[in-house]
């Protein structure tokens, strides 16, 4: 929905907190034909019990028949239809690692490459060297790239990828790749693509000029290739929009990272799930919002382990009577997207749902799985960007809309 | 959903390809309080068998409430918002008789009618002619109208309706309609309702002029009637739009045209199930996609005949396992619209879908038919346009979106 209509119904009041707890890729499928998902074969008795006070649904995070990735899919469920909020993959990139990325800072997804010597791609990947020589890399550049008037960062990633970020005054970043995607032919040139993009666009340039003598006697990764040229984007914020303290709880970067995207407060990293859940306890008085991430449902689904993606869900399962314990206002258990082991990849399956909360109107439903939330009160495929406001109504926050 | 979004996630891969086989008018009510739909009443083993491997629901090809035409019907299922995607009568009338519409031409839909000496309408319909007569004074205008730099065709449809298309250049169809729409007014004058089509608009006005003096003699049928003008519109094909070599398997022309209208290959008339089924057979290994429509469940639905449209269904049932023979990625099995015999009209009411993938998540539904659909994992009244990037997803065909 308009944030605008939403943050005009603001009534300034407060029954209870809310707590959005996202098990990463939590929605599954059946291994065999006749066969349970993952969720529906989890022993989930504290969920079970609560799906008896709650509504129950299946969501979509971006449109029917769309795979989520991780960013967007968040998103979504922070209340942004990621359709209209997208954000460049070098933001992502950036949020993935914790890099403190500031506003108008340009940031770019970087590959290590290899060139031939007439300058030709020949391995977009070089070789697909390890991280550790992507840091030994990237320390190089960072200590010889000399560009007046601007400060160059560079992060490895994972493999031969790493993170571009430059900072400076008057740059902005729709700026085209320099990566060819085919070998046999050179990196391009990263040109801007408007006006106001010209300067970055030139030290961008520079930037490679003197990576590619930096690298050059480098084997394999003699050269490095740059795409998903953004900035952080300026929309509106969380805890503006929904007039919320909001803290955020992971264990990885990326989430974390998202969090901090649309302005809620991320709490350091958390080591383990216990931690997480600690780390509400403590906070429970200083925030009205709580976006608590678990990252190991999605693991195991992406390895295809069925067994241990189980184990995961019923690990938060014994973890939830801690949570009801606060007596949240709002309890929403879902996840970003759906990551069956089947399929070891995310997938566009809808995504179960639980609402708690003390107004929901009994839909029957007495169990936390696929099947089950097909009946259920939120309905099926319900767009994910829905739950913020809905969340917000059964905590007593929202006046009618007219009169 | 925008078409560039999908068209930008598509990975090249393949993992089987797509039928979406429509069963014109398919969904149905009760005769009487108590009873089945036709579908439900319908014996069909192999569907039933189908939908335990399936997930279903019930579409809606425009809007709750809105009673699809046949042409925009299938354009939703398509992936084209009929809302978005509307398409003129005349170029309507021209698909519906296989005419071979050129981009630019101007079609229109025509009456002939009847006019008093005075030159006002008596009867819009020059009392509903018969077709023959029709084709008479159609070849007679064929024969007899002159216009200089421009062809001129006309073409009988049923009864008393033509259709007229003018080929030339610089031609552009805003053109208002010259039916007064009730009697005992003059026809009126085909104005330019823009600048760039007063070209056409003269050249319509000068071929009323000629038909006037042409049909004088005639009676009843001594003057015609011009609307909905319209040309091909300039949309995005689904070919491109979906990556997929697409062909139509129909019967009818009308569903031929609409099939060809967005870009889709359309095989010859075919003239039986049998023979529909032979040609998907013949044809597999050259395309990624069929279209096959069935069209007498719409007809008997028309005709108010139950049982004969409950025994079309079976039939259709019957040839389930030569498709399933050949290994569908993914199949769907749907209507265009809802026909219910007890109206004998096309009708607003969702129609029963099955989509059958081997990603598909059980739901748990275990026949095909309108109440046995409302429980299904696809939904109630989901927009038929929908239906495409869910087949896409499921054939493997798109990439997550976002990182």
């Amino acid at each position: 929905m308009e944030f605008d209509v939403v943050q005009s119904l603001l009534n300034g009041e407060n029954h209870g907190k809310i707590v959005l707890l996202v098990m990463d890729g939590l929605g599954g499928l059946p291994m065999e034909d006749g066969g349970k998902t993952e969720l529906e074969a989890a022993h989930t008795p504290n969920m079970d019990a609560l799906a008896e006070r709650s509504i129950l649904g299946l969501h979509q995070g971006i449109r029917t028949g769309i795979t989520p990735g991780s960013g967007p899919a968040h998103l979504s469920l922070f209340g942004y239809d990621p359709l209209k909020y997208q954000v460049g993959r070098g933001v992502l990139s950036a949020l993935g690692i914790d890099f403190d990325l500031h506003k108008n800072d340009v940031a770019a997804r970087g590959n290590f490459c290899t060139v031939d010597e007439q300058g030709r791609v020949t391995d977009r990947r070089a070789g697909r060297i390890p991280t550790e020589i992507t840091e030994r890399l990237c320390k190089m550049l960072n200590e010889n790239v000399n560009i007046p008037g601007v400060e160059v960062f560079l992060r490895p990633v994972k493999d031969y990828r790493f993170l571009l970020v430059i900072r400076g005054e008057g740059l902005n970043a729709n700026i085209e790749e320099t990566d060819p995607q085919i070998v046999g032919e050179k990196p391009l040139l990263a040109k801007a693509i408007d006006k106001a993009s010209e300067k970055a666009a030139e030290i961008v340039q520079d930037f490679v000029r003197q990576a590619e003598k930096i690298l050059a006697d480098e084997s394999p990764a003699n050269m490095l290739l740059l795409r998903g040229f953004a900035s952080l984007p300026d929309w509106p914020m969380f805890p503006e929009v929904y007039g919320l303290k909001a803290a955020a709880i992971a264990m990885y970067p990326m989430y974390r990272g998202v969090a901090k995207l649309v302005g809620m407060n991320s709490l350091p990293a958390a080591q383990s799930y216990e931690e997480e859940i600690d780390m509400l306890e403590e906070n429970w008085n200083d925030y009205d919002f709580f976006f608590v991430h678990i990252k190991k449902t999605d693991s195991y689904g992406e390895d295809g382990n069925f067994e241990k993606k189980v184990h995961e869900i019923e690990k938060v399962d014994a973890l939830l009577p801690r949570i009801l314990a606060l007596n949240p206002g709002v309890l929403i258990i879902t996840g970003d997207h759906s990551t069956p082991c089947v399929m070891k990849y995310h997938s566009w399956h809808p995504v179960p749902t639980l609402l708690y909360a003390k107004t929901c109107r009994p839909d029957g439903i007495t169990s936390f799985g696929e099947r089950a939330c097909l009946q259920g009160g939120l309905g099926v495929r319900f767009p994910a960007y829905e739950l913020m406001p809905l969340a917000l109504a059964h905590a007593g926050r929202l006046e009618k809309f007219g009169a």
